[in-house]
């Protein structure tokens, strides 16, 4: 049974959550975590680095607090020293000094990846990529794109926009997460469903090893069959085998017409037939197909007082469809919305052409991070599920948490069978913590998905890779991460279990 | 000076050749390749195979012809042994077996691999997946199929097209190539410009190391970020690092409408400009961009009696594109075709929907490879090259050749910049050989291209590692075979040089 008496740490988690009004604690003060054996900072270590970098060295301690502390403020180191090189030559001198002299390392990039991958547990040095934003090369015929890893990904569409292109990659923290996280978290996003995950648009990285050997994987060719496929190695691995300093990215054709549908479907049967429906229908042009349950629209009315644009349905869809004429992709929209009215696999909906009504309908889906930060406390989890036992998890953990919750949630990129589910409750208490994890985990497992779809394991989830992962499997990766970064410098606490 | 003084060797070359009139000479023969330190295969070990695998134990020397030659006849081994096992279990016994008995393994799919990879250089035993063709399942919802590696790609495709789905991966060698094989030499093909590579629709695999270990990245799931990548390792590795044995493949949905146009250009520029235009016209249906010259047409008028159904150009072009709704296709690609023929860019074109005629313009295309069993010696080359350089490669092969060669002819996947290169000769000669390569590698790379875009490195491009990448990616390469293969059994004298 679990218990509702409050411990000790319960006051520091509570801490933790009140992030608007201040700092929140350390990690190293909330979880079981050990620093391991680096050494600490000095100052002549700082001082080379003030040698080789000048002012793009931060040890001012206020300055650091943005480097130290996770978006989501749920973790919280306190390195002294963050760094901000601009060059490939620049962070190799980095890296081979830091592992020379046995300091930690963690790389930062945007500090959008919500699992604590790209803030320091204890006093790891910052390697941040944000002065490492050049365009390096853009090709307008093959569609190839080469840039610096700090570069933003909204920033980039822009650029690639003006050449008819756009990045193969949409996420809600496009305006300040960078390309080289994406890629070290081989980020998945809104529109994965149409133009596929980045280990098939990424054609060439460069990557600096922990010894400070550059890793020249910079191929801005589609096909490229000489030898090892190396750069797969560093997508989603975290920064804990290399730091990415440059990508290569294919970026395909911008389309010229974008549509959106919002429905209502009455359960969660109608929601899979309306897919398949929609791989049919829509086909080429089918670009989202998001999922929301009534759940989800209750808690975007109460939080942000923003209102489904039909009636009251259990289930909610976002479609996008994404073509080269819009009288063709219009055409193919209608017909599958009044196939599926006909049908009754569809209760009602509406759709919009016109860009200010398409985005009014998007913000729905994408304001529902912005009622996060409006709970008492919000436990999230980023799951996949074969399309079969999709939402059976959501009315599992309802079950499962009887009136210990306020409300369990899903929504997600249902098209590639990744769930976010939420449970809100009044306050963070380390029991419904320990209540909820690890059988959600365990659920999922069972359900034959993963326990972490887009986001990575970083700091948060990485204690779990064991129950993840087969043990063969872990121990190649432990094999590879000592190949690797034989010191294990690299972003240490990070996937691998501490 | 190239001096045209036939050699000894040429001889054996010679009868190399002569493929289809028995078999070719022993590769140990021909090329300076030392056996490594192996042991030898002995009565007690094929008695262990028997004990495992009973009748699909092989040591019939003439059923063993087809496991030791390559398809091209270029390659030949003398394996006394080659194993048919049907499951992971006996791969991963006769995997251990080896390895702890010092015995070279060759994996072995469908050969036709065109460099070599999957036949035997001395006497090593040969895996065959031929029996290991099972569906393992085939979700028709989120499209997802998993089999066994042995399973041949057109069976395959024949499998999920009863789901209304289609494999991503489209080869000439579709009826005897193995989805295992495709997938160890991460296979290009025909429709990547539309359905992408094989790292973007490969969703697990199942590997057996050297020592017998079972690697499970069996993972169905599109997203899945739960630590490293381990599978992308095998993609493209050749069997050098591990026997893939399942596959897990994400199938889009087939297309319903499948229209083909060929087209005449009068120089390569207007080349250019129609791929543009296509990628602007045609978005999201386009699926083919084949481009061959006027050699090539004239190539196959006298091999194989099939002509242009247009007028001599310098250029053709093949264009196919693939959709959801028909009259929306044929609308799209009148108004691409008009279009073009309006600006000048294209000077006459064919158009095809109906499925026969569509063949048949592919046939002109497809049945290239057949116009090369009737040729005295074709040298040919399979290169990336960036767009603007991609035809720069056959200019300047033909300007090399002089009068030395009959004719040099480019044809290949333009629209994923994959340039196949033929060099058509009386006679083989060593000088020739000599003459041609490394200089054709040479001019490849300062083009920025790649010198192997789709056949991989096998045994026949395998010395010319060190000169494909930077010398600290060709050290990663090693490390990871060490850590995977520290015997290196699995498939020596492939991919590293030897």
């Amino acid at each position: 049974m679990l218990s509702t008496a409050k411990t000790p740490g319960d006051k520091v988690f509570a801490f933790v959550k009140r992030y608007l009004h201040g700092k929140s604690a350390l990690t190293k003060d909330i979880y079981d975590v050990k620093r391991e054996n680096f050494n600490k900072l000095q100052n002549h270590h700082v001082q080379f680095f003030k040698d080789l970098l000048g002012d793009r060295t931060i040890t001012d301690l206020h300055e650091l607090e943005k480097y130290n502390q996770e978006w989501m403020r749920c973790v919280r180191g306190y390195s002294a020293l963050a760094l901000k090189p601009k060059t490939t030559g620049e962070v190799s001198e980095i890296l081979k000094y830091c592992n020379d002299s046995n300091l930690a390392v963690c790389p930062h990039g945007g500090n959008t990846g919500l699992v604590g991958g790209a803030v320091p547990v204890f006093d790891e040095i910052v390697l941040s990529a944000e002065l490492m934003n050049d365009i390096i090369h853009l090709d307008a015929n093959s569609g190839v794109l080469v840039c610096q890893a700090g570069c933003v990904l909204e920033n980039l569409d822009a650029i690639v926009a003006e050449a008819g292109l756009m990045v193969p990659i949409d996420l809600a923290s496009k305006g300040s997460c960078h390309i080289g996280g994406n890629v070290a978290t081989n980020a998945g996003g809104l529109k994965l469903l149409r133009y596929g995950n980045l280990h098939g648009n990424v054609l060439g990285l460069e990557v600096v090893k922990a010894d400070g050997t550059i890793i020249d994987c910079l191929s801005t060719l589609k096909k490229d069959n000489t030898g090892f496929h190396l750069k797969h190695l560093f997508i989603g691995s975290e920064g804990t085998l290399g730091f990415i300093t440059k990508v290569a990215l294919q970026c395909p054709t911008r389309p010229k017409s974008v549509n959106v549908a919002f429905l209502g479907l009455n359960n969660f049967d109608k929601v899979l037939k309306t897919f398949k429906e929609a791989k049919h229908d829509l086909g080429e042009i089918l670009s989202a197909f998001e999922v929301m349950d009534t759940a989800t629209i209750e808690f975007m009315k109460e939080k942000l007082d923003i209102s489904s644009p039909i009636g009251k349905y259990p289930f909610y869809l976002v479609i996008e469809t994404s073509g080269s004429r819009e009288e063709h992709d219009a055409e193919k929209l209608n017909f599958f919305l009044q196939s599926c009215l006909e049908q009754n696999i569809v209760s009602d909906g509406i759709m919009a052409t016109e860009t200010h009504k398409v985005n009014a309908i998007w913000s729905i889906r994408e304001r529902v991070p912005d009622g996060f930060r409006k709970c008492g406390h919000l436990f999230c989890y980023d799951i996949s599920l074969p399309l079969e036992n999709y939402y059976l998890l959501v009315e599992d953990m309802t079950k499962h948490m009887g009136n210990m919750a306020i409300r369990v949630f899903g929504l997600g990129h249902m098209g590639d069978s990744n769930l976010h589910i939420q449970i809100e409750v009044e306050e963070f208490s380390r029991d419904l913590k320990n209540y909820i994890e690890p059988y959600i985990f365990q659920r999922t497992k069972q359900l034959k998905g993963s326990i972490s779809a887009e986001h990575g394991m970083g700091f948060l989830k990485a204690k779990y890779l064991d129950f993840a992962r087969p043990s063969s499997n872990v121990q190649m990766m432990k094999d590879l991460k000592r190949i690797l970064d034989p010191k294990g410098i690299m972003n240490p606490y990070k996937v691998f279990p501490w």
